[in-house]
């Protein structure tokens, strides 16, 4: 019982300091280590299995779109990242520099790409000559570098996996609805699959990507009251297509410019898997997302049978879920910190006496409810123990974000719901660049989007009082 | 006619000049385009769908194994690289440096990662405490850059994806089995799924990798009688070990040293299967690695149920094989071309007469065989076919492979059979590196490997006549 409590006792609490139990969690549950290398993260077993779990899900998504799959070159020549002026302002400030190869200096430097925006665009002003080559929908799954100077596991470090979609269309209205359809693919796969109900809707002038005439956004609330974009889909309009002469020749024979998109969802978002519903205890993994649905911990192991049993058990599972037997020489309780600290969705208790009654105890991660099931129903029960605890950790989620969501009327109400940090805010604007300033300066919020369900709050923006252009939600975000 | 022509015309015979032929085969199959960055490549949607393959096959049989996936930092500091002597020594002159991070100087210089053998020995000195912490079995899907002068598509390029697996282990004969078992899976995987019969041996202490204790190779011949390093699996006893200091403690409370493997297969795998199965009309694709299996092309489609009828077709094919109609307004001719040219095992004509008789012809890539398949038998008949090519491309290149390899008894036969550049050439071999120098320096041959079938063809070396300790295959290698 000693390594028990050890295993608990390393976690603080969610109460007493968040970003440590978010550090703690992280680590304890072997998602990922420290390298050897400033900002840079090792994805151990248990955090990959995760991302490999979302690139399945988005990849059968995006592919039942029709998106392809490419892989374009890590570095992009210092000349090319310069082609799209709002687009290098936006990124060289933050990119990894390559100068030498071997042992020479390299006549132009490389930067290790923080996007795939200019190699793209180089790609289609090879490839696209007419109208019959359009759309092109390109996805790749890499990893990108921006020289972060501070950095956290999963939500801002040196080097992300991610994917990173890039299309070109031959009207802008068709890139408008590739832009939008993308980000609804994100957000319905983070409410189906993470359990994660999100706010969709535009980012400011201000909040939007480098190089971009609109970027759309899926915001979610974290647990602790921060809110976190989870992913962001890119309108470029003709912009990019001008800077790299992108032109096709339409069915009429004139020469036309290319419209684009871009749209990236990244390893963030297991940042906020782990804090919109993780507990004390440690993780708590969405059963459509975890890599081990249920563990199997054998009680009185060493009895005769058991370890049979738990194996037969293990064989029948696997045909429903993925499942795992633990015949480890640890303690049961040790197993079961150990299982809720990674955030296995069930354990599935059986030892001699459940062997005699012919059932197994099944126990929800999240909720510790336990249910004695019948060996003879394990492949109906525990998958629709699984669906249930889908459906409410999602429920759960909603309800949480709704409780802290609020709306200010005026900028005293605004500061005071800001300051404490509850949640998102909901507020009037006028468009303006120089409120949206002062009101990060002076309360730390930022928007995190003007959301597509727009309400009417008041006619007048929340800070300057002059007429109001939309409704935003505002944020403390990480 | 004019369009299906000019397809054609554009590939070089094989016969004519083979590396143009390569280079032809692969642009026109769409598998590659060249980029802005000088010798890296971009892989296509027809050329990465096949690594997809590639992929998701090889993963499978790792984790059939135990192996889990991880994925590490892109960058090595320049100390890291330098802990084991061998190993730098090995990379250092081909890697790629990071300088500059942002607007600032490094203290440290980085290198992108060439391999990362480094980084995982630093991971496990930090995760590896007792010997119930072994083995441990990672591996990871990634790119890696090595700064070549020259490149060629697939077979040697600055940035290519790849997978290594580093494993840990408490003994050495555990080691050593996890390096000969993963040579196995390489093998396997060749020949069951990609059609290629490898030679599975032992490089020579002057042909093995950087800081390994022994590297096991598969090694293919390709069509024009060269031979391709195809994957190679290494053991490194505890050198590693020693250098960063990866202890564990055993069952008898003693430190020792794990004992680690490395092992890795790459997108080069693509280069050989062009060179082993193409021919003058471009790609042929086994059908087990192919992306599209088979391709409707519907004829006279502009007849009223044609397309109709294709598209039935195509779904109730699509439960049994991956399957796609061309209904491009190309003429059928074109599309018969461009379909050889991307190596779609097979074509599946279907035009009015063909549905008047309640059948289509089903044309293999291979060998042009046509087959009329009654419409009821299709889902039967098209998988009986496609593993029909499989099996008979297999044993074509496995006699393909036979015939071209040679027995060498003294060096004037050896000099003439690879001076001829006919195939693999097996000589006997004193073990000494002047020997082997020797025979590269006067006719270009390297030692491919030792192979773990012997045979006994003299008693003395085939350059120096001195005493021969082992049999090795000799050739011209990519």
């Amino acid at each position: 019982m000693a390594e028990e409590k050890k295993l608990v006792e390393e976690i603080t609490s969610m109460a007493v300091d968040f970003p440590q139990w978010y550090t703690d969690v992280v680590k304890k549950a072997e998602l990922i280590d420290y390298s050897s290398v400033r900002g840079c993260m090792i994805l151990r077993p248990s955090g990959y299995a995760i991302w490999e779990n979302i690139q399945k899900e988005l990849d059968r998504r995006f592919k039942e779109t029709g998106v392809e799959n490419v892989y374009m070159p890590l570095f992009i020549p210092e000349s090319l990242l310069q082609k799209e002026k709002d687009h290098v302002e936006g990124f060289a400030p933050e990119v990894a520099w390559v100068t030498h190869g071997g042992m020479e200096e390299l006549s132009e430097r490389l930067c290790v790409r923080p996007t795939s925006e200019t190699l793209f665009c180089d790609l289609y002003s090879n490839i696209v000559e007419s109208y019959r080559d359009l759309p092109k929908l390109y996805n790749q799954w890499c990893s990108v570098v921006r020289w972060e100077k501070t950095t956290r596991p999963f939500l801002r470090s040196m080097e992300f996996l991610w994917q990173e979609g890039h299309t070109a269309h031959a009207t802008a209205e068709e890139a408008e609805e590739r832009t939008i359809q993308m980000l609804n693919v994100y957000a319905d796969f983070c409410e189906e699959v993470l359990a994660i109900p999100m706010i969709k809707g535009r980012k400011t002038e201000k909040e939007k990507f480098a190089g971009a005439h609109a970027t759309y956004t899926i915001e979610a609330l974290m647990h602790d009251g921060k809110a976190l974009q989870s992913g962001t889909s890119h309108n470029f309009g003709d912009g990019f297509a001008r800077a790299f002469d992108i032109q096709y020749t339409d069915r009429n024979n004139q020469l036309q410019y290319v419209h684009q998109t871009s749209w990236g969802m990244s390893t963030r978002i297991i940042g906020a898997i782990i804090m919109v519903h993780g507990d004390d205890s440690g993780l708590v993994l969405p059963p459509r997302i975890a890599p081990v649905q249920a563990m199997i911990i054998p009680v009185m192991q060493k009895k005769e049978g058991v370890l049979e049993k738990a194996e037969e058990l293990r064989k029948r599972l696997s045909e429903v879920v993925t499942v795992k037997v633990d015949d480890s020489d640890k303690s049961p309780g040790y197993k079961f910190s150990e299982q809720e600290m990674r955030g296995i969705p069930v354990r599935v208790e059986l030892g001699p006496k459940d062997i005699a009654a012919n059932q197994c105890i099944v126990v929800r991660r999240d909720t510790r409810e336990k249910t004695a099931v019948s060996l003879d129903q394990v492949e109906t029960e525990i998958p629709r123990i699984l669906e249930a605890m889908q459906r409410d950790m999602l429920e759960r989620a909603r309800a949480h974000r709704d409780a802290h969501t609020f709306t200010a009327e005026n900028y005293e109400q605004f500061r005071e719901l800001i300051g404490g940090q509850k949640g998102f805010v909901k507020a009037m604007w006028c468009g303006e660049r120089e409120c949206e300033d002062a009101i990060r300066e002076e309360t730390g919020a930022t928007t995190r989007c003007m959301p597509f369900e727009q309400e009417h709050i008041s006619d007048v923006c929340v800070h300057c009082g002059k007429p109001a252009k939309t409704m935003v939600y505002f944020g403390k975000a990480y």
